[in-house]
C-alpha cells in the first residue's frame, strides 16, 4: 500500500514541475477539453454512477444522502458550467507583487507560483471532483483525488473522462491522478508523504477532518462546521435585523454559513421577538429559546447549554437574551466556530467594535451570514472556506491555492 | 504535564483575545519598557546564564555550541538592538485590503488581524527569546515559548524581565509565558493543544523540525535545511561569477543561505575553475570537485555522491561540471533544499527560465544566495525564513506573522 501511495505522489510531483512553466492559455485548452468530454460521455458517467446508487441503496442510505451522491444530465450540466467559469478567471500564476530595489540596487519582488501537489480528501458528492481538479489545473498544481468509497465508481469515471482531456491536449501526465483504493489506509500513507504533496484539503464531515489534522505530516487547509450568529443589537433597524436574521437562517438551512443562534440585547428583545418568532414559526422553523426569550413568548421551546454548542444544519433556531455587546461577542467567542457573524445595529462605534473584536473568518455589518461563499465574493469558485489561520482564512479561490517565490535580478549583488 | 500545558494553552489563548484590541502605542511602549530593563537587569540575566555556561561545560560541549549559549553584556545591547529596530517597524495589524463594493453594494475587504497564540520550539541561543517575543508582541500574538533545556534559566531570567515589562505596562497578563518545563513530553503535548494554539515555529536542527512536523496537529511553519546553489552559466560574466560564488560561500558559512555547490557550464568550466579554486584555497575553503572538475583541476578532492546531498555550514564547497541549464535545473530540483538558488548569467532568456523553474524560496539573477535575510529584504527582523510554501515562503517578518478576516459593511443586504 505505502509503495503504490508514495508511487501516485512521486509521480504528481513530477507533473507539479512540468506545470510550472504551462502557460494559461494550455491550461484553459485542457479546461475547455474536459467540459467538452464531460458532456459527451454524459451517458458513461451517469451508468457508472448508477452502481453507486444502487450500493447506497443496498446499503441503506437516507434518500438525502443518496441524492447528493446521484449525478444527473442536469448535474453534468452544472460540472460544466462550474468549468467554464474557472476558464474565464484571471490566472494568479505569474502575477509579480512588491518589486522594489534595495539600497544595493538589487531588485527583488514576489512572483506568485502554483503550491506544487495538493492532495485532496473528500466525502460523497462526485461534483466535488470535477470542482478541485479544474480549480488545481486552473493554478498549476498537480492533484491528487482521493474521494469517498460510496462514490468509487463515479469519481473513477469523472477521473477517466478529465484524463482524457489531459492526454488528448498534451498536458502533463500524472496531473491528475484518482486513489482509486477505498481502503481507508491508504489516506493514512498519504498523509505522510510531506515529501511530495504539498498541501492537503480535507472536505467533509468533522470527524474525517480531525482524523486528517491529527494524522498529517503535510500542511493542513481544513473547512471545519459553521456555527455562525445573528447578533441584534440595542441600535438596530428591527426590521432590518429579522430580514437578515431570517435569511440567515432559511435561505438554505443545511450549509455552513446558515445562522444556527440568534443573540438579542435585552433592551430590544421585547419589541424584536414576538414578530421574529412568529415569521419564523410560520416558516416552519423551530424555535429554541433562553428563559428570557420564554418570558417573551412563553410558545416556544427552551434552550439547554448543548443547544449553544450545535450546528443543527437545520430548520431550528437557538434565540438569547444578552445584556450587551460584551456578553454578545462573549458568547460567540465560547460557542462559535469563527466562520461568519454578523451583527445588526446602526451604532458607529458598537459596529466597529464587533468587526474587530469577533475573531471570524467573516464579520459583517448588517448583512446575512450566508454571504461568505467565493461565488459571492466574485471570485468564481472555490476549494471550500479555510476555518483556520494560516495560509488563507475564508472562501478559498484559485490566489489561495497559489504560493510565491521571492525573486531577484542583480548585477552582481554581494552580501556585506 | 498535560494538565500543566493545557493551563498555559488557555491563558495564551485569552491574552490573544485581548491583543486583539490594543494599540500600536500600547505595544511599543512595552517594548520600549522591555529594551530598558534588559539593560537595567543585565547583570541578572548573565548570572544566570553563567549556571547554564557551567552545566554545558560539565557536559562536555564543544566550544562552538557553549559560545552559542553565552550573553554577555554585548549580546544583551544586540538584543536591545533588536526590540528598537521592532520598534520602529510598522504594525500590519489594522490594515485593510482590497475593499470593493460587491453587485449588491456590500462593501468587502480584508482586516488584517494577529494571528492569535504562536508556540515557539526553539534550541540554543537565549536571544532567540528576546527576538521572537518582541516580534509576537508587536504583531499582537500571544507567545508560548519553550526554549531547549541548555538554556533554561538564561531563558527564565530573560523572560521574567520581559514580564515585568509586560506587568509594569498593564499589558495582558499571560501574553508571553516560558514553558520552563525541560521535559520532551512538554513539547509533545503542547503539539496537540490546537484548540488553542494556531500556529508552531520549530526552530533547530533538522530533528527537532521533523520531530515537530510529524507530530503536530496546529499547523507548522518550518525553517528547514539549507542546501544552496550557485550555478555558473555559459553567458556568464566569469569575474562576476567568481564573486558572487565566493561571497555565498564564505561570508559567512555556517548560515542556512550559504552556497554549498557550485554548478558550472562545461563550456566555461576550463576558463572559469582554475581561478575560482584557487581563490577558494587560498581562502581556506576545501573543494570537492566532480570528474571533469578534476580533470581541470587534479589537486582537488573528489567529490562522491553523498556531496551533493550535504549541507556542510562548513569551509567546504562541491563542484559540478553541468552541460545545460536544464542539466543545472535537474541537479539543483534533486538535491536542493529550494530555500536560496542563485545563476550567474547575461543571457536574457536563460535568466527567466531559472527564475521560473527553480522551485526555491528565493531566486536569484547575478546576486549572492547569502541575500536571503528579513534584515536584507528590510523588514527589519525575522522570525525565521520559511522553506514551505504555505501561509509564507522566505523570510518571516511582522506581516507573516498576522492573519486576516474578510470584513463586510452592509445596509441589511440578503443572500438571494
Amino acid at each position: 500500500m505505502k509503495e503504490k501511495i508514495k508511487k501516485i505522489a512521486e509521480k504528481a510531483k513530477a507533473a507539479a514541475r512540468k506545470m510550472t512553466s504551462i502557460s494559461t492559455g494550455e491550461k484553459n485548452k485542457v479546461l475547455e477539453k474536459m467540459a467538452d468530454l464531460l458532456v459527451e460521455k454524459a451517458d458513461f458517467i451517469i451508468t457508472e454512477n448508477q452502481k453507486d446508487i444502487e450500493k447506497a441503496k443496498e446499503k441503506g442510505l437516507t434518500s438525502a444522502m443518496i441524492e447528493r451522491l446521484r449525478v444527473d444530465e442536469k448535474g453534468i450540466q452544472k460540472m460544466v458550467d462550474g468549468v467554464k467559469v474557472i476558464i474565464d478567471l484571471p490566472d494568479p500564476v505569474g502575477e509579480i507583487e512588491k518589486m522594489k530595489r534595495l539600497p544595493n540596487g538589487l531588485q527583488i519582488g514576489k512572483l506568485r507560483t502554483p503550491i506544487g501537489v495538493i492532495g485532496i480528501i473528500y466525502e460523497s458528492r462526485p461534483n466535488v471532483t470535477v470542482d478541485t481538479a479544474s480549480l488545481c489545473v486552473k493554478s498549476g498544481n498537480a492533484v491528487i483525488l482521493r474521494g469517498g468509497s460510496e462514490s468509487i465508481n463515479s469519481n473513477i469515471a469523472i477521473a477517466k473522462v478529465l484524463n482524457d482531456a489531459v492526454e488528448a491536449c498534451g498536458f502533463p501526465e500524472n496531473a491528475l491522478q484518482l486513489i482509486d483504493i477505498t481502503d481507508r489506509n491508504a489516506v493514512n500513507e498519504m498523509l505522510k508523504m510531506d515529501e511530495y504533496i504539498d498541501l492537503i484539503i480535507p472536505r467533509g464531515g468533522h470527524q474525517l477532518i480531525r482524523m486528517v489534522v491529527e494524522n498529517s505530516s503535510i500542511p493542513v487547509i481544513k473547512h471545519d462546521k459553521g456555527l455562525c450568529h445573528v447578533y441584534v443589537d440595542s441600535d438596530a433597524d428591527l426590521k432590518m435585523a429579522e430580514d437578515i436574521t431570517f435569511n440567515a437562517k432559511t435561505q438554505r438551512c443545511s450549509v455552513c454559513n446558515a445562522t444556527e443562534s440568534l443573540l438579542v440585547h435585552g433592551d430590544v428583545a421585547a419589541e424584536f421577538l414576538p414578530n421574529m418568532v412568529k415569521r419564523f414559526q410560520d416558516a416552519g422553523v423551530e424555535v429554541r429559546g433562553c428563559e428570557t426569550t420564554k418570558d417573551i413568548c412563553p410558545e416556544i421551546n427552551s434552550a439547554v447549554e448543548e443547544d449553544w454548542d450545535t450546528e443543527y444544519l437545520d430548520m431550528i433556531i437557538s434565540v438569547k437574551v444578552v445584556s450587551d455587546i460584551h456578553q454578545a461577542i462573549e458568547h460567540i467567542t465560547t460557542y462559535g466556530s469563527m466562520l461568519s457573524e454578523a451583527i445588526v445595529t446602526n451604532n458607529y462605534q458598537t459596529s466597529w467594535k464587533f468587526i474587530r473584536e469577533v475573531d471570524a473568518a467573516s464579520v459583517y455589518v448588517n448583512a446575512s451570514t450566508r454571504f461568505t461563499d467565493g461565488g459571492e465574493y466574485g471570485m468564481g469558485a472555490e476549494m471550500g472556506i479555510s476555518t483556520q489561520k494560516l495560509h488563507c482564512r475564508g472562501p478559498m479561490g484559485l490566489d489561495e491555492l497559489t504560493s510565491t517565490k521571492y525573486i531577484g535580478f542583480g548585477n552582481g549583488q554581494l552580501r556585506e
